[in-house]
């Protein structure tokens, strides 16, 4: 029978949603309107693809790990605290995301910086929290280093400093852009699928084939989405197709060509299928959704 | 022999000092930039409050835990952040900050917003590397949790919304006030002492002494904050006096008058003293600091 991804990212996507509604419901305190305004972006329809990759590494290794939707919650909070500080007017000044409203346009950006604090806090929160739960506690903390690495400045938090650095500079080459990137949006990304290799009880031969999948899928998926970006519209993306360039943003197609670039997204693609080859059916769903890459629409 | 509450509060916040150069020091890449940032606001002259207490309570029990210099360097991260969050335009828009100009007002609101976020997140990346030096990793996962839950949405977080909210409204009352103020500071004050105590090796009647002690010590703080942003002056406080008012903050002393809001941090004082009583001469250093506050200068 063939694996039907788009009923596996279905049903995936509902746990998700399910588990992210009880880990951070509505609270009616003072505080309630910082809630709101995190679960206002928590829940503007994103589509789960890093808790989903976390999920599906340890799936693919048969894990049973009672950590495993806290610490995938986590990623998708730690997702979501980078989208709402990006969108600020001090940085990308974005308006809409995902068609909606960014989160400062709704609730003003004293709240929407505070949003963003409280998920990069809560997600922490959680992951220590699922010691409770009886998992290990030396993994857990592996899992914590793991994931704040990733988030922190030789990660994401790096990546996107090098960014706001790189606008309106013209002299800014690929190298720069691809290491950027790999901080930017590759680090989390990777993590998601390690820490739930972790979870899944890998050892270090495992590891370094989730990490090298990690790896590859984040370059192809940050080079379909300039691609996406460049030739997109807005319903398929929520936002304005051009936006980068109107930012000056240095993307892939703009430094070399959409042709080149699609075929560099199917070599990281083809790549990141490889590293994970030797699980087999096991890791049908890391197989399917790199492939998806290459037909993505939004 | 006098204990010599100077010298003591010298001799630790240079050894914080020493450990904080050490666990972030400045980096060459091209992410330098918000390590720079956050590197500015962490060494702008802080008194190392919050890791203090967290090292005289563990000293208290004479513990003895690996993790104690970077549960306490997290903390001063953790609170080095807020500081940097709360300045900006968007929230209290402060230009100055011990007397040296704001975090934003240097590296532009876009490197602050990440000096922040990568503060916060490394304080979570130190804490759980503290496993490799052979700390208890149940102990540090209770700590994580705990210092998470204190700068979270029920913790600091939510008093800073509550604070945003409250400014420009007259009908704040008392009860608000004490609310916020016990989310907004006291939260990770108690979380330092407990914190520390937790790593001492604290069961749970110690702990809640500790606690007892951090709550009455946070109240008394704040008061004495308001008290000298009244009558201080600038060289004192490195911000100019009566600041608060001017933003329409909700002080103690606008409340309760001058002589009732010192006669009140006095009693929060007694009554933190008293929680610690039963570590004789061993919590010396807490007891000093509590009293201290109701001589504090700056």
């Amino acid at each position: 029978m063939e694996f039907n991804l788009s009923a596996y990212l279905k049903e995936q996507k509902a746990r998700v949603d399910e588990a992210l509604e009880r880990f951070l419901p509505q609270t009616s305190g003072l505080e309630a309107r910082v809630v709101e305004a995190a679960r206002y972006s928590l829940f503007a329809g994103g589509k789960r693809i890093r808790p989903i990759l976390c999920i599906a590494a340890h799936d693919a290794l048969k894990g049973n790990s009672p950590a495993l939707y806290p610490v995938a919650c986590a990623l998708e909070m730690i997702h979501t605290y980078s989208l709402i500080h990006d969108d600020l007017p001090a940085m990308d000044n974005d308006d809409f995301r995902r068609g909606k409203p960014t989160n400062h346009k709704v609730f003003g950006e004293g709240v929407a910086i505070l949003a963003g604090d409280l998920l990069l806090t809560y997600a922490f929160e959680l992951i220590a929290g699922a010691a409770t739960n009886g998992a290990d506690a030396s993994l857990l903390l592996e899992v914590i280093g793991l994931i704040a690495q990733a988030a922190g400045f030789r990660g994401m938090i790096g990546g996107q400093v090098i960014d706001l650095e790189c606008e309106n500079r013209s002299d800014v080459d690929l190298a720069t852009i691809e290491y950027m990137h790999t901080k930017k949006t590759g680090a989390l990304l990777t993590a998601s699928v390690v820490s739930g290799a972790l979870l899944g009880g890998a050892g270090d031969k495992d590891l370094e084939r989730f990490r090298r999948y990690g790896h590859h899928f984040g370059l192809a998926f940050q080079i379909t989405d300039d691609l996406l970006d460049l030739i997109g519209n807005f319903d398929q993306m929520g936002k304005s197709p051009g936006s980068d360039l109107q930012k000056n943003k240095k993307t892939y197609p703009a430094l070399m060509g959409i042709e080149e670039s699609r075929r560099a997204a199917e070599e990281h693609v083809n790549r990141a299928v490889e590293a994970i080859e030797v699980f087999g059916a096991d890791a049908e769903p890391l197989r399917a959704i790199a492939l998806y890459l290459l037909e993505r629409r939004g």
